[in-house]
């Protein structure tokens, strides 16, 4: 991770700051603001700022249902009941600010969650730093052979020292034809908006990205899941331990109904219905597809 | 304007708290925090927290421009320069929410602006409280004979007298067979989801909404424009004053650059050149239609 | 159902139009083009226009994927796999517009659907007409003893006569004191904007709504649920025949997978992994509480 | 530009395509339909659907106003009206989906557009093919000296050569090292989910995007716009000619209102009235800043 040293004597006076609010607080949230978390080999994330706790959340479904609901549920056990039913609204109450950074490719996926705010480096304006996500070799893999998007086996250690090699070579020779076509002694230089497209996609970027709990819930089920690609997962990774500091109640009936919860069609409810009348259901005789009956053995917790 | 009790122990509660935070903070909202700002005749707005201040603008533009707008420009000429070219993206790294009592057709204009998290009193759920938006006789006017949709002259006195007992008798019937289609002693009662259609549309309601201060601009450029319907401008007048203490900087540039400022067009800033060229001009010789003739010469100050 | 001549007359000369188009067709939809479906006493829905077919999202599909999927999967199976897996955006480049007609009250559900297009009857602007809904007597329910935002056991008749009529005259007086306020011989006349607010909430409007078929089926999925309010369900389910007959294959994939499929927390996964074992499982040694138990009972097709 | 083989067999079976629908059209568009319009040195744009057309925009309008705008107003002149005051709602009802190829670092500046509907060639899923996008000499430009995130003075020839040169050698180097690490005899092959960080971002993409004729025309706004950077303007011109030819009326009110406007503050709108007072006005007395002076002086033809 490589902060400027302004960037680490901003943070050091962030976090020395002290000031009196009449906002509510939260306390895990508090001692994490502004501590920039490594990810990848350069990478990192750092909460900005905040709004909202677990109480934010309630009191919001309260001005939706009234005072009726006031007595009847304590806080965690409402919280669970709007998470389980995927009511949405009380938990956009509550917002999150990072400051985040990340490869290319990597922001490239990101930016596909639209509800959010976004403020980007911009290569127009400034000239980027010589950095380039290089993977360690353990997470160096193969094309996966089932899965058309996802990854294999690791490779053998001298294909992935190669790879590294090709990496490493590529981005430094890019980095220094970049450096050389934005400014060289004896010529006018390059337009920095032209001379950006010369590099490659490792290089990391920064961003401000800002949403709501209930947008970041969505981020976190699509980008902490098996199925996400290793380097967003790191960064999705993080944000669930900040998440969890920040609003512990929200995040555990996330966990609960959201995160570690499976889905059953109808076809696959009628399966299940047979199995626990003592059916012996097999996938030929299950109305299900090869792919959907793996999925469903490995949801209830048996072999296909 | 009526609180339930509830409400205000509430209110004194949150406004007697004083925690401490690394956050950003802003001296003029925290002033304002929880209080309750009277509108119309039952209506109020209160502030139930915020994100960010001036600052958090300059320092989201500060990332996408990098280190070379540190020392170019000081926070307020920033801020100017974001605003005057229509830059979105650092005024949405700033939060506002509120909690609204307000008549349930200004809420239909309200939510008409997508962009924001809203938690409104559900009638599925809960009895509306007996609060019908009744506007003083200075309110009442006929409908303009020139704009399709606003407002002309007062009414005279005896009409106007007539409109508010009309509205009264109506609102008090109406609520009135509410109630007792909900419950009546020898009866099951209607539920309360079928009951409320009974109710006219200058009945309160409330809510809790949300929206960054960009999304905010755009509101109070709408519905705190002379062409907005009195009720719901009320509403606006009360957020400007309230984002004007929270982020004075935004809130100048905002009042200069897009509240009070004037839009040429193509044709329009034809007739401009010839007049600052000393010819005469007309609507007739001028290619403008009769509306944006008498909205050209309001922009300048003439006579049409 | 009323429309007024002037519409009737647009409804037959648009249903009788005949154009040559390059673009994607379907035909099921072009047989309902136009064509005023009746909903509740006065309401109605009309597909104005759409865009895009069931090959519309497999092309999309196919554009994220790349050629390796052309030949490895045929269109259904494609579908399937992309509504099993939530992916949302190839299902976002088809597009419905509605003309629809509903009374207010269901108006302000609908609108909360945030990810829509709307143009809705301006009362500001226009006097509206008086067509108020009026329940029919099976409809009228007593409030839930269960559920607090939904309906129990239907009415007695007496009562649900009683509800009726109050309906009816609340509904006649608020209007006719609506038309009155509006033009009078002798008076002014208020102002349309000031007057519609003696209105209830049972009145008609009308408006067009354009959405895409991701987000239809995210409104259909809340509206078209068993616990939403019987009027706008009974417009979701007009939708729900529309959209089986514009997109077959996509409408048939979100019955199976996002319609009539369930959930299962954690916690319930671990409960039907030890009634699958044999072991006897009852609410008391389930972990779950009292509702998610009931809940998770209903699913797999077993009393409480 | 290289389409695929197939690409070209699909266009030609579309652009034959002949169906009968009751729908909407626009002449204009029938014409363009699937044509690929070529941008930059391997990009292109296609219509592949749209819904709509100018009576599209004045139909939902009338929605809104009611029967009484039936006879007032010509579909011009509607149009016009809804443009110069900025209501985006009837404009929203018309929609556009293209197919687009464009290298990524213009890919990544369009994509901060968020109301849009996206489907990117997936990398993780597919191979990209070997096209870059290599700048003709005449658009290599050196940096501006005034603006910050400009282009200013074309390069020499032989400083422009030499960047030509450079670009070309590292994109091939980077895209030969890109296929060794996929596949390589002797070895496993990397995840291609990996292997593209090694691309630089004048690689082309190809996407599905959709949006609406409201947010089209912010994209058209600022991307039409002279400081806009010249790959994307490029691309946006196109879009500007095809929006002409599918809504001539709404294109016209568009360029007049909103791209060939200007914009004056309060401060602005002082200046101008003392002008037109005959009074002696320079920047020093004017109250405005140097740049916005300049503005200033540029909007009413004179100079600075």
């Amino acid at each position: 991770m490589s902060l400027t040293d302004q960037q680490k004597e901003d943070i050091k006076n962030q976090a020395e700051a002290n000031y009196s609010t009449k906002r509510a607080i939260s306390e895990g949230m508090e001692e994490r603001l502004f501590i920039a978390h490594e990810v990848l080999d350069h990478g990192f994330i750092r909460v900005v700022d905040y709004m909202g706790n677990d109480s934010s959340i309630v009191q919001a479904a309260r001005v939706s249902y009234g005072e009726g609901t006031r007595k009847s549920r304590d806080d965690k056990s409402l919280i669970n009941y709007l998470i389980r039913h995927w009511h949405s609204t009380p938990f956009e109450m509550c917002e999150l600010k990072l400051h985040i950074k990340l490869p290319v490719f990597v922001a490239r996926q990101w930016i596909r969650h639209r509800t959010a705010n976004v403020n980007e480096y911009s290569a127009r304006y400034s000239i980027l730093d010589k950095e380039f996500y290089i993977p360690e070799k353990v997470n160096l893999a193969s094309q996966s052979s089932s899965n058309n998007q996802g990854r294999g086996e690791p490779l053998e250690d001298q294909e992935a020292t190669k790879v590294i090699n090709t990496l490493k070579t590529d981005s430094n020779r890019c980095y220094e034809n970049y450096q050389d076509m934005l400014s060289n002694e004896k010529q006018k230089g390059l337009a920095r908006e032209l001379a950006r497209m010369n590099l490659p996609m490792n290089i990391y970027t920064q961003w401000y990205w800002k949403t709501d709990l209930h947008n970041l819930f969505n981020f976190l089920r699509l980008r902490y899941d098996k199925h996400a690609q290793f380097e967003i997962r790191a960064y999705a990774e993080i944000i669930c331990h900040i998440t969890k500091a920040w609003v512990p109640l929200a995040y555990e009936a996330f966990e609960e109904y959201q995160l570690n919860n499976e889905q059953f069609s109808a076809s696959a409810l009628s399966c299940l219905k047979r199995l626990l009348d003592g059916e012996k259901v097999n996938q030929e005789n299950s109305g299900l597809g090869k792919r959907e009956w793996d999925d469903f053995c490995r949801a209830i917790g048996r072999a296909p």
